[in-house]
């Protein structure tokens, strides 16, 4: 995960935007991840402080500087990355896959500031605009329709940049409930098999222990163990209740 | 990277969503990313295949099977996986980051149906279209602007199942139930809760959510399902045939 100072030192430069609603897109998708610094260069629309998709990015929609040029846009950074969908040989830029190229760029936000340029949704970035750039990033797309929506190859950049493989796991840790809960959820199980008529019914020889492993592959948590025994205490209690076990041969 | 047939098996639901150029945004995301199969339940806007910014996905759009309920739009997936914007501790649910998340729907995706589900732009998931899932999964945005657009929250979750994380791909040994078996079994289940007087007794207004999720964290392998059915049918016609359900003031 990039600290705040280096988010700080991003710059998200959108050039040639055509549409207002796509710069508000990718002010919304900058605010969702943390980056702040949104420069435009020569939008189709000067309007486009107002778009509307720009939920909780008004702020830094309103801030975002605009340039009459991508070399003025990039003048105070020490990389420059230009954003393209095609796979195409690149012979005056080397071309780096999105999770290579977001590395680079995280390494270099330690100490400088970089900018992401994305080109307009009509011709993406000319050949003039790339020269700017040290090196073309690409996101991997499929090669039956590898052009992307502005808004989302910006939110799709920008979450590589915040993704960290070793951020510490969210994944909740299930505790298993111990074997003797288990034990005692399989006992009552058996009891509600056997004043159901299910287990007189088919005879079983070794029913404890398969219904023992049926128990066991549920991996009951050891959470709900109490909610479970509740449940079978429950129903074993209808079960006896309702009556003393009646013939099956009705069935 | 996985492989043709595991992309697939991937099955993105969109969940009452409201404006229909998301619909077409998560398809145009799809195709980007080499995924087809697209399922929309309860769209507001019944117009939504001709949504203008499929671009290069309006046969994906075409081809969307549409649902009334997320149990019927999920019956035939054995892993179902939520999104969600916030934070927030649920208790019911383990949360996953996207990164974890992922992975173990690439993994599942080897063998067999994986449903990920998109709620609405309003108001996310319901508690009760959560129920659904196994687990939620959330994209790590900034707590000052969590929410994210709707098509560039599906852009960013299928990017990161087709980003190559150079993992060991595990299989998974273990088969589960799919959530068609998995809802057949609470069905049952509450109706044994009924017929027992497990229900009546302590009058919990969200019983059919929480039996949902408390049948779900048992991970019921496919193989166990039949049996399962079997005991909860034997023990539901003997709870019937005991006598009709009686008073349980008693208690």
């Amino acid at each position: 995960m990039v600290a705040a100072a280096e988010f700080d030192r991003l710059r998200v430069v959108l050039v040639n935007t055509r549409n207002p609603l796509n710069i508000g897109a990718s002010a919304r998708a900058m605010s969702n991840f943390g980056f702040s610094n949104l420069r435009v260069v020569k939008p189709y629309e000067p309007g486009f402080r107002e778009a509307k998709s720009a939920v909780g990015a008004a702020g830094l929609l309103k801030n975002a500087e605009t340039f009459d040029s991508v070399a003025q846009a990039v003048a105070d950074c020490t990389l420059v990355v230009a954003t393209t969908a095609a796979r195409r040989r690149n012979l005056q830029h080397g071309v780096k896959r999105l999770e290579d190229g977001a590395r680079l760029i995280r390494r270099r936000l330690k100490s400088s500031r970089v900018a992401i340029l994305f080109g307009s949704e009509k011709s993406g970035l000319s050949n003039e605009e790339m020269s700017h750039a040290d090196w073309l990033m690409h996101i991997p797309t499929s090669q039956q329709n590898f052009s992307m929506n502005l808004g989302q190859a910006v939110a799709v950049c920008l979450y590589e940049l915040i993704r960290d493989a070793k951020a510490p796991r969210g994944t909740e840790k299930v505790t298993a409930a111990s074997a003797d809960e288990i034990e005692r959820i399989t006992q009552m199980l058996l009891e509600a098999l056997h004043a159901s008529g299910y287990v007189g019914r088919r005879r079983v020889a070794d029913i404890d222990e398969r219904m023992r492993r049926l128990v066991k592959r549920l991996h009951v948590p050891a959470r709900d163990t109490v909610l479970w025994l509740g449940i079978l205490h429950q129903i074993n209690w209808k079960l006896h209740k309702g009556g003393p076990p009646e013939d099956q041969t009705d069935m």
